[in-house]
């Protein structure tokens, strides 16, 4: 099975289109915390998790102490359940080698998150994993995004549109991330690439709504992925506060597919 | 000090704009031959290096032990020698502080490299770091660099050129990764920011001359600093190699510097 047809099957048995970002806080906890804090975390969303998706970032800024609780992580989170390695790599092709190699073999990720800057041949060498998801970066969250993905070329085109249009031709393990804090890009590039999985980042804590996710991209198991970080895992005090708001977020986007 | 007045110190002491990438091969060596080989590389090397750059991924390959010889390594390299993460890390705001964390923290680079599409906040984190250089990625030195860096923008522009430009803006700390593969477009970054730093792979095994990188980006040191990986480290068995491929690049620099 792909990891598209993976994604899909849970996502439609728990019916939820959430995504649960392992992303723990520097400021909150020592490193030997992280592990026992998120495999907590983890086994208190498993409900309404469609997938998990651990930014490498908040684990490399410990360094090598870091990684070794990311590995703790990733073996608390059961086999069936996918888990997309939010990485951002990009980089030449026979270091995007390693980079897969590092991202797909040595982590075991199901999916990554890849840069799409340097071009094809940076990103093949990822696609090459046939069985895996490859999300390139369309459309980011951040306050900048536009400075360079919304920039109009000669054609009249963005350069996020075009991206999302060129990306579609790699294959068909490629799909977007588009930021739920830009809801007419993420309608414009539904638009534009119907069939390609996106993974949307961006409601909660940087503003993005479901309502307005849902209605810019629809509501498709497995194609449509929302991810919250720390809105659901710093939701409160403990595990709870974060079952119940992974809970309302599936419950608010299950809504906007009735309302919509 | 900042991070290019000691690499401008050093290279003009040694009178060499030679870095020196250290990239080991997954095919070449078992995880714990990594640290000892390239330490031998690195006391070679070392009259003829202005810097060091080991690229992450090569060392992320191998998973943790990999990262453990990634610190074995940089162990070995004096303190007064600079040394350039080759990360091209790239996120939003909150996980851009992560990652900069990481490499100037954790690991402890003198600078790094980074990936530029998710804008100005994304890079703000690492600028931040005033005594750290940070080299954005612009014209980089593979095949697929022009499937979107070479994208003619509606004013005229390329993008690679309207980054060059942007980044010029972004802080003294900041520098452009512009290949040794593509000597116009190199020659084009160079006149449109001729202040700013320029970190030069892709000479040796990626095709890119001497000739043609001093041609076009001029000799100067510390903001001209050409890179080759496997070329030297690999020129043949053993260090003397390295060290004879090492040196003959500093010269032909030199050599191309006189024939300007």
């Amino acid at each position: 099975m792909t990891f598209i047809e993976r994604l899909a099957a849970r996502s439609r048995a728990l019916d939820s289109l959430v995504c649960v970002g392992l992303d723990p806080d520097f400021r909150r906890h020592r490193v030997e915390e992280v592990a026992p804090f998120l495999r907590d975390i983890i086994a208190a969303t498993m409900p309404y998790a469609a997938c998990y998706k651990p930014n490498v970032a908040f684990f490399e800024q410990w360094g090598i102490p870091g990684l070794r609780a990311l590995e703790a992580v990733l073996e608390a989170i059961p086999g069936e359940v996918p888990v997309i390695g939010d990485a951002k790599r990009g980089d030449i092709g026979s270091t995007a080698e390693a980079y897969a190699r590092a991202l797909f073999e040595a982590w075991g990720f199901d999916a990554v998150t890849v840069n799409p800057y340097l071009g094809r041949d940076s990103v093949e060498p990822f696609l090459a994993y046939h069985d895996r998801g490859v999300y390139l970066l369309c459309r980011t969250s951040n306050p900048g995004a536009g400075d360079f993905q919304s920039l109009e070329l000669s054609d009249g085109t963005r350069l996020y549109e075009h991206v999302a249009t060129t990306v579609a031709g790699w294959g068909a393990n490629a799909g977007l991330v588009v930021g739920a804090t830009a809801p007419a890009e993420l309608a414009r590039v539904r638009e534009l690439v119907p069939g390609l999985p996106l993974l949307i980042p961006g409601v909660g804590s940087q503003g993005g709504t479901p309502e307005e996710v849902i209605g810019a991209a629809g509501y498709r198991h497995g194609y449509v992925l929302v991810n919250a970080s720390r809105s659901i895992v710093y939701a409160g005090a403990g595990p709870e506060a974060a079952a119940n708001a992974a809970r309302a977020l599936r419950d608010a986007l299950r809504a906007a597919r009735n309302g919509s």
